[in-house]
């Protein structure tokens, strides 16, 4: 159980509802008590709906972080749950040794493992033409991601993802390759994934098809998996297995060697930025003072958005294109993370855990920014924008986009200010605005910086599960399911077989007697 | 102002509150009272937390869908705020004539338009290789989508879309084209979107820079607009530019010439089933009495779920690779139309209209289901699942895992069910259940069942703005801030200029100043 927060906050939260942010500009114009700079990326919360007073005292909520801060940078099974280190500040760790987890010194097993993936990786550049990530969840979306945000090197090959069980997407991934030429990559923390091993079996079956070898189709696959014994079991040879560490949940593998996509596409040297950039805001995490830590800052700025304000949703809204599969990322990191009620004892908590969602913002201002900006639910919205060239018109327009939309959604438009059309009521114009709002201004989308953007957001969210009193590191939700769709399988093709579950009698008698 | 709901809803809401779903499916197994077939769809609601008594009420409001139901197919100006008809249903009306509006016969008209639609498709096989549609909003997500969903006709070019300001994005589309064989379409209502003129301008520049000849440029643009005088002045030829009408909403102009792309895909054949079963969904809408009538029954359940249980978002999760873009189409169907509270006179109402989101379900299996599960909201989920082979394994196990989502969300899991591994407290796996979800189990993803998957959710969400006293066919909300950022862009430019809006100040000093 976390302590309770102080009793100030909730009155707070009464007072500046009666107070729009237009006032908080007004009144104090200097809101850069909610303004940070790091790693080359300007984090500009002063369109958050709170004032000083409330920031000091929301900042006694920061203290609450700890231990479990220094635990996380230690070692220790922070994920008590599964009692298992977390280990993903490791992977982007410089010092060649020293962290000894279970008697093993796992930075030491990071960078020889990360040495095997580099000498892999280079020999891959004149033997593959392509390669095909299967994986499924943070198997699939951070490489994906990257894959997107990143330039293909020169010499490269060209790297493409399929996830789920439907037929038509590793249709679609494979369309055009030359299985001469094209390497797959199992990406599978347990090995047992369902969707991944059904795939794995497909793409084999394809490759027999185009006519590889039968001695050779292995020689086509590589893994990225925590269960290295399983993978051998299945056929992979020992020297393209690529392992990860238990201590590695999913979503935070991207830094592991289920980043191996994202070196054959991008290059060594850009994965190398990436964990340098990871780390730096590792260090400033762990070692800055709450006032000026930011992942601190957001993390409390999540807590007064939807415990206090009440949000239920939060949107991810980059303007670059390069960026456009980062809400989908960060859907699943915080979803994944925080939509859980169980504390440490079991019992269930209040947790106000957010639906993240989003996309491209520029898209959006033509379609679901109208509840955005009028709707009756107030969304706290978090813009990504980077990479402007103020001389080019295009760039120029849509930095002044981003921009306006966000001013509009913190100041509205009243009554007074709008001019409606002949025979239209006032009212449809009328934007009710104090629609609170952060904006992350990155210098580039380099590797560094994108390295530093998502070790942020794995900050917050490790942070505000603390606050919250739950485990960001484990997903009980996600497992009962996949466990209940085998036997709901084995329905479906035996007829006699009773239904599973408690509401699927009526569908199941119709799709059998089809 | 809608006449005020029954009062027993609310009792109905209290009452089912303390009544699991499970109970409602042990005491009256038969829900079939909450499904339907319509056009080759099985929606099966019957995971919808109310039972039959409820459902009698709720649709006692059903009627007041009435005047407005036959307003919108008599060509009357449903669209108040705007003075407008709505006419996408008569864009797939196969009647030759007979519409009249404003003095003009709106059939014979758009039949007029569809052939030479057709006839320009049909010259394009022979003379292009690439199309590259330009627009953004409505003259992007329809056409994009529908090229996704539907198999690429042989000889049928290849179609891409860019919408976006971000150069990248334009870039990334017209990789490897060859510009002698590449046409653009000019996607635009109104033929002055910023992003999609500039983006016309970008891609004249990419023809001269590719060498065509300047007299020849403009033969590679063809425009969709209801703005055709403006597109013949900016120098498109009157051969080339396909009108629509201002009456057709710009997300529901898929119907229209804006589905140019979607023929030059898939085939006119493939069009003209598309609109043939939105047409059996339209004459369903207007004919079948509430109690059978499909989009009704949708629209009452979003008001039971939004208006009643209060759940602040919706989930639109398809299983099909092909329908991956289906739940953005559906957000800014539903969040454009619905996100907004002034009723005819003006008046803010309290509406509750969802953020939708969603994707693809398979994935978020893997990633976003945890917090569906197990968070503290509970969010409806439209679930959307198309063309099985329960003879393929791949194809089986996604079905399977369909439905078992489904019941799981719906039965829960409680804690004398679950099997907790040694030291891990039984809360962890627990599963709440009663989060409820509609299913629409398609025979296939045949243009035909896509069309009136479509048009059903297009009448949902009219039905549900009447039920909500809202006009869905307007969007004051998303047209301010595009003209705030042209004042913001020249702000940029001009360090000189006066900050506009209210929380800016900062951000351009810092800005202008790097």
């Amino acid at each position: 159980m976390p302590a309770p927060y102080p009793e100030s906050l909730s009155l707070h939260a009464e007072r500046l509802r009666e107070i729009p942010l237009r006032t908080l500009f007004a009144e104090s114009r200097d809101r850069s008590f909610l303004c940070r700079d790091i790693e080359g990326i300007h984090v500009d919360a002063s369109r958050q709906r709170l004032d000083a007073e409330t920031w000091a005292d929301l900042l006694r909520v920061a203290e609450q972080v700890e231990p479990a801060r220094s635990d996380l940078f230690a070692g220790a099974p922070v994920n008590a749950t599964e009692n298992r280190p977390v280990l993903h500040p490791a992977l982007r760790d410089p010092r060649p040794e020293g962290l000894v987890v279970d008697g093993v010194d796992i930075l030491a097993e990071v960078h020889r493992q990360r040495q095997r993936m580099r000498e892999f990786a280079e020999s891959c550049a004149a033997r593959w033409q392509t390669v095909v990530n299967l994986g499924i969840g943070g198997s699939d979306l951070g490489p994906r991601m990257l894959c997107e945000a990143f330039p293909r090197a020169p010499g490269a090959p060209d790297v493409r993802f399929a996830s789920t069980l439907d037929p038509e997407e590793l249709n679609a991934a494979l369309h055009g390759c030359d299985a001469d030429q094209t390497l797959f990559i199992i990406a599978s923390k347990t090995f047992t994934t369902e969707e991944t091993q059904r795939n794995f079996s497909a793409a084999r079956q394809w490759l027999a098809d185009q006519g590889v070898e039968p001695g050779e189709v292995m020689e086509h696959f590589v893994a990225t998996t925590a269960a290295t014994e399983r993978a051998q079991e299945i056929g992979i040879d020992a020297q393209r297995i690529f392992p990860f560490w238990d201590g590695v949940g999913g979503r935070y593998s991207v830094w592991s060697s289920v980043g191996l996509p994202v070196v054959l596409h991008a290059g060594w040297d850009a994965f190398e930025q990436l964990l340098a950039g990871a780390h730096a805001v590792d260090e400033h995490f762990r070692e800055a003072k709450a006032e000026s830590n930011v992942p601190l800052m957001l993390a409390l700025l999540m807590l007064w958005n939807h415990t206090f304000l009440g949000a239920a949703t939060r949107a991810v809204l980059p303007y670059n294109y390069r960026l456009r599969t980062l809400p989908r990322f960060l859907q699943q990191l915080q979803m994944e993370s925080l939509g859980k009620r169980a504390d440490a004892e079991g019992n269930l908590q209040d947790v106000a855990a957010p639906v993240v969602w989003g996309g491209s913002a520029n898209d959006g201002a033509h379609a679901f920014f109208q509840l955005l900006h009028q709707g009756e639910q107030a969304v706290p919205v978090d813009a990504i924008i980077a990479k402007l060239d103020l001389e080019d018109e295009r760039e120029r327009a849509l930095l002044a986009q981003c921009l306006s939309q966000l001013d509009l959604l913190a100041s509205g438009r009243t009554f007074g200010e709008v001019e409606p059309a002949a025979g239209v009521a006032a009212g449809h114009y009328v934007h009710p605005g104090d629609r609170p709002s952060t904006l992350f201004l990155m210098e580039d989308i380099s590797p560094r910086r994108i390295g530093a953007l998502l070790a942020l957001f794995e900050h917050v969210t490790f942070s505000i599960a603390v606050f919250w009193g739950i485990n960001a590191f484990d997903q009980f939700g996600v497992e009962y399911g996949k466990r209940l769709s085998r036997s709901l399988a084995e329905a479906l093709q035996d007829s006699a077989a009773p239904a599973p579950g408690h509401t699927l009698k009526a569908l199941l008698d119709r799709l059998r007697n089809r």
